[in-house]
């Protein structure tokens, strides 16, 4: 049951409009890791972080089962930083701010150690270091899992298009497919984009749940209504951590045991958006997933009788 | 298992990325009575139409068992048109022509013979409208539905306010939701439409599925993703049609048999979109629903273990 995930460990600064957040720990492969490790442990964490990136945390992820041998410290280099604010909607933002700093020159490598690893998550990060990481793997990973957001489609496409040949499982928010296939329905796209490579795609669409596409299959994960969402940062990571992390813990690659990890995932997410980063996700334990797992079956669970009334 | 219908039966002439319909038969009441119909007839029928107002579509809705004896029709004036067209999302539309004609002066009577019924179908129309049905009935129905807009909101809010003290479940889709409340949040709106009057409240999301809220619980259903959604004009219509049927066909009001209304709404109303106006919905027979219903099924259901993994 042994994981690799991949991608950016970070400072965000957010403003929603409930409140800024001020300098807090931030980055994809950071919500990645937080969400799996409710589920699979050890977590084989690959990134990369400047000087500045808190000793606390980094104890608190080894503490969670998350090793870090895979994530590159440059002493003499800050942290990628990423400033955003939300709009009322919590659905669309703006970058205020953007500093690369390690990853403008990141080269991830992968631990001997971690070769061997069955399951591999591919958080949103640089397309040709997606690649990198899976070109680096001795054996195939069983699944590999892919994040991605449309920044890499207009500024990386070719590389976007080589990865994907080499993903399971692709994830993108609905207007991401919509741009990735030229395709407005959402059905239709999920055509075209499986043509791309994936034999698996799922479309997040945020308060209105996900859709996991395969074949002549679909299924639908509603986002559990919630009275506030404070802070969406972060969420879509979460959901893919709980995602791949069920599904690592289950060793099950099937489109049914894919239903349940989207489920889990959209749980985790539940929980990621009630606080500023990352702090629900330090807070949550196995009791409260699966009092909102419940939640979820209330939710959706209906009984019907298909004779002829 | 009686059920009184109360709207508009109108022309529309409609305009999508798709193609323009000419004038067709549309109308509030007409997309309720033929969804409903699958489920429950009589449909006791209270509107107004015109001189205009095609005879071979009464015909139809009478073999179909829509009884149109509350059906005034004004041989000197025009049946009620509205004129739109939809943008490429299919969710937004410009209101491109409004001519009330008979509706100017619309006084609904309940006809004798409709007295009793235990059901009661307020489809999108003048909330002072409306409430004049609530009164001329001598016993209250066991269950009142109403279907307004965010158009009534602007123009008759007193009269609207006045006709939710009286009903037990308010439909209306999340702007309108949010407009009535002044809440963003739809778990905040929620509480706050409960306390205008309704027990029950369904927002309709289009696309994104429905939520039904009442008292502390909450159930969603997911819409069908569709290759094509067509021509949405009616859907609402039909969706609430296919919610009154079910609930009048069982005779059951508590809230798990109206999950399965909620589904079967949905159902109806994916029909719908995929033809201009009420086309669809004359071709399609218990069969065609049933296996829609199992489509719902496929989508949302899931199995989990909630013991620790």
């Amino acid at each position: 049951m042994s994981l690799i995930v991949v991608g950016t460990m970070a400072f965000d600064a957010i403003e929603t409009p409930f409140g800024k957040s001020g300098q807090i720990v931030g980055g994809s492969a950071t919500y990645v890791a937080w969400s799996a490790s409710n589920f699979v442990q050890p977590v084989n964490q690959i990134s990369v972080i400047g000087y500045d990136f808190p000793k606390d945390e980094l104890d608190a992820m080894q503490a969670r089962g998350i090793n870090l041998d895979g994530v590159q410290v440059k002493q003499d280099q800050k942290s990628f930083f990423w400033a955003g604010r939300y709009h009322m909607d919590m659905n669309s933002r703006d970058t205020l701010d953007t500093q690369l700093n390690v990853l403008a020159d990141f080269d991830p490598v992968v631990p001997d150690s971690f070769q061997g690893s069955e399951f591999l998550m591919l958080g949103n990060l640089m397309p040709k270091l997606q690649l990198s990481v899976i070109r680096q793997l001795k054996q195939r990973p069983r699944l590999i899992v892919m994040d991605t957001m449309n920044f890499w489609m207009d500024t990386a496409m070719e590389d976007l298009e080589a990865v994907l040949k080499e993903v399971d499982v692709l994830m993108v928010n609905d207007s991401e497919a919509r741009q990735l296939s030229g395709q407005y329905s959402l059905v239709k796209a999920a055509k075209e984009i499986r043509k791309m490579g994936p034999k698996f795609l799922v479309i997040k669409k945020g308060e209105h749940g996900a859709l996991l596409f395969h074949e002549d299959q679909i299924f639908f994960a509603p986002a559990l209504p919630l009275e506030d969402v404070f802070d969406p940062t972060g969420a879509g990571d979460t959901f893919a951590g709980g995602f791949i992390g069920h599904i690592a813990a289950t060793r099950d690659i099937s489109f049914e045991n894919m239903k349940t990890a989207i489920i889990k995932g959209s749980a985790l997410a539940s929980f990621c958006v009630e606080k500023f980063g990352n702090t629900r996700m330090k807070e949550i334990n196995a009791a409260d997933i699966d009092a909102r797992m419940r939640q979820f079956v209330d939710l959706v669970n209906f009984d019907i009788t298909l004779a002829a009334e």
